[in-house]
């Protein structure tokens, strides 16, 4: 890799582990493709307990969202409340309907708001997606190709965690520190945990649990964070994993190691490798339990919803241990 | 029961069957009660080929809400498309960009639009909700009691089918058709399953299949439709199941047995047994695989996304075979 | 013009009618250029009662619009409501919020779903809009270009009542009914009044009162429907009017007389002339007050609300008269 | 008046100034009633120019709104793009569409996110709104009284401009400042205008022209702020006023007089006088032609869209000189 990185080190390692056409020239799933049922099977083995840990933040207004993020926190709001039946002289409590008294809410939020799949729609690169679909395809009707859809009946599987801070021996990563190949693979041997084919990497990096004693989410979404780096890159593509998720709101180091190339850890593992990326997972339970257990996998769940053209999807992703 | 069933049948079932209290003044589980973690275990157990099935309708305009069902279909809308950075001349693909070009998207949508969870905050009775708590406690902050949330982190375990056309000899139920032990048992003995406590047990009625032959959703939503009748409630409750899902919008028969209440099903099962119900289900093909396998249980998955406050959610149930 | 309408008959009246680089190459005011201050002095003597209309249709889930119309009605929403504080044991009504009891609503809406101006970014031709500007000046980010927002302080002018069944002696024209110059000169001189430089000109087909009778929508929005004709565009650009409106969800007959061109009068009004045009206006009451006055002539105003980059506006628009 | 205002002093302004029963038990226009059609006629007179100026903030996702303010900025989103059509390849660009490119958008709003009249459902006092209706008249489905479409054809009037930083000889007036009759008086007397019945009085603090000078909102919108205390309120109720508009969030001084009482004017002017209030008006422009032409009355409008139920609206009022 060149001293300094730049645009050309994007592209020769976008020339070296670029999966297009490897799945054929319809695929939508990339590296879900890594994922086959037997691995279902041997991760569902690992279950001991029972015992399940979500691994979401809650959605709503407290969020890590604010103006300068691009993004809004979810918007809760009632269609019907239980007041509308309490409050004296209801008209609500009419006889007429059958003793029905209900409530009903509806929910506005950015797809990518909080504990989020990044689809394989949702970045671009030189006006191309994953599989060389053109930018096109992705339209006001949403997109036509590499939806989040695709990924709908796939996200259960073996999912091991990798705890930076843990393997490092610091309390967290600093904001701006890229994640090379030996800090993944320093914290796989601390572990003492295999990682490959079809597996869900989960990467914790400390960055949400420093917001939380900050107790304000600051600049967490949007703001400077540590991340996979460049040399993260040839790890994960070899590695053969389905799916790579952080506790950051942004899968890479931000900023970027490329003066000139703003998230160039986005173009590598969604347009070029067809990553499945999860951001802003909350870690934390999960990591004091693999401690306590001196076990690191695990069954792991994360099913997107089916939002037809959706480019990314909250999700409740869970760890069942 | 008595032969012209009224809110006194509702309010005698209710004495009979109602779990207020059972797990303490505090608890917003309910029937997730029922499920403990050494279930989960046995539930993983059961997974043999590492197949996963969805169980949910796509989440788009396409849905079965219509201007007289009282929700509307989810509404997606693009922050961001593909389009913006393909179109000649585009500004967005100033260099400044640092080569970013990617997509965004939003979603509005009623939690209970499509495939979903009813939470026990979702329907009152005299008004007061699942375990005494008042009708109050939802506001237009949202349920400060019984939020959906509350089950966060428990929507994994064993999850069993029960066929009713396919045990019935039957294409499918007739809407308004009451579902009851003896329907729920003959299609239990039919696929020769167990149904035990901490179950989730998804009910097939047909219902969905016959909307889908149609090719139009209809009054699918809002409609007449099959579902668990009054005599079903003792089956229910006596069995200690974790959860219960249908093919149709509304858990129960529509019309009701009950000419003077409007949702009797919905009041005995979510506010007194404190049931999580899941409706809009799609069960076609599980139905087909389960009958293809004989084999009517699986690892099922539906993690609620934590709404904070929230009603209900949307889902993508999977099965796990 | 020729017999049988096509592409040709619209490039053949573009050419002949377009006012691009009329009022210089950064222009986005269109036909409101034609409306000067000195207008609106004469407008204002136009005042004699002080009596307001509002030809404006209710904001609200009984509107218009329906699944097959590519909008839907505006969703109104709840952030508190009074019954948040007259629920008995309202925590809201702890004493420490000192009395404040309020309550609060959000709006979620196409910006053209009921009565509204369609902004001169509404409309392409050839992937251009008024006055030359690239389609591609409206990107997600909204309208760079000829945004609504031009015309936040115009809306005020003379306002002529054209009605059309009134004048030809029926009781509305018949869906799909192009209405020509000829139909707006007959009503012109019916009425007795002048049009010229600077008018917001109020065409009525009665398309909007058969809806009422019938008491349904129906296909009103998206159907077949009265309107404009190729006929009419000479007239209209020669008269130099601001704005017209009428009393139908397309100010154009639907389906066109051109079997090759969906919408070719938006294109010759908005696209070619830069005319504002407003849509779903009820001029029921407004025609019945003119009738009985004898009078088609009023001050007449409808600010657009100044959405960033905005293509339409919801309005409420006003008669005084 | 006593020496520390207190609930007490807020009961017996409420007592003398009470509005309630005045137009009849069904009334829900409050003061609009004191503007009669001659009032307009006369407000018509006094264009002489013809010169209009808006007096709204543009509305967008860079207005006043923030995490803290309790309502958030507006949302603006696409629903078709020029750019849909302008991407090589578009699919949209098929010669099926007959030529059809067309561009439209959606917006989701709090209806008092931005320049706004607050209606006469937005505050209760004691449960009870204008009036005397109950607050539980305000369920989940809107306001069954007072909503603010009973203004729809009213806000058509004469306008009447105190500039207190002018009058006063200071740029502005501070935070928490309250003004009282004098104040109002004082600026009256300066310009030289008359105020008397069914005026719509526009009070400028020079607050927004501060936040204007910093460049940023900051804590606009719910912090501190000038506005009308409780010594304008008879000066108010005895000129029989039709509404009263401000440059701030919150029409009256923030934090209030009375320690015990959060929003006192509000309650005054709106529950006990039924006064239709504006808030962020943005009267710069027009307090500069004001002073410029020595003359501070105008004809003025502020036509709220017809939201059914609706508590407040976003309007774009106009001074038309």
């Amino acid at each position: 890799m060149s001293a300094v990185p730049s645009i050309e080190t994007v592209r020769e390692l976008a020339a070296k582990f670029c999966n297009w056409g490897r799945w054929g020239p319809d695929d939508e799933l990339g590296t879900l493709n890594h994922l086959i049922p037997e691995h279902r099977v041997a991760a569902a083995a690992l279950v001991r307990t029972g015992d399940v840990l979500s691994l979401a933040i809650p959605l709503g207004d407290d969020g890590p969202q604010h103006a300068g993020s691009g993004r809004f926190n979810p918007i809760h709001l009632m269609r019907y409340t239980g007041r509308d039946f309490t409050a004296p002289g209801s008209a609500e409590r009419d006889p007429r309907r059958g003793y029905l008294q209900n409530a009903d809410d509806v929910l506005i939020l950015p797809l990518q708001a909080a504990t989020q799949w990044d689809g394989l729609a949702h970045v671009f690169f030189d006006q191309q997606m994953y599989n060389g679909y053109s930018a096109a395809d992705v339209s006001s009707s949403g997109a036509r190709r590499n939806a989040v859809t695709a990924g709908g009946d796939r996200m259960v599987g073996r999912g091991v965690l990798l705890d930076l801070p843990a393997a490092l021996g610091v309390p967290y990563l600093e904001a701006g520190r890229p994640v090379g190949a030996d800090d993944l693979e320093a914290a796989r041997v601390h572990h003492g945990v295999e990682v490959g084919p079809g597996d869900f990497v989960l990467v914790r990096t400390g960055h949400m649990a420093r917001a939380r004693e900050r107790g304000e989410w600051g600049d967490y979404a949007g703001g400077p964070a540590p991340g996979l780096g460049l040399e993260s890159v040839p790890w994960i593509a070899e590695r053969c994993i389905a799916g790579l998720a952080t506790d950051t709101w942004s899968v890479e180091a931000i900023p970027a190691q490329t003066p000139d190339v703003t998230c160039p850890v986005h173009i590598l593992l969604i347009v070029m490798l067809g990553l499945w990326v999860g951001e802003i997972f909350d870690l934390e339970a999960l990591a004091a339990r693999c401690a306590a257990d001196g076990r690191h996998e695990f069954l792991f769940l994360a099913p997107p919803l089916p939002v037809t053209g959706g480019i990314g999807s909250p999700i409740n992703p869970q760890a069942v241990l």
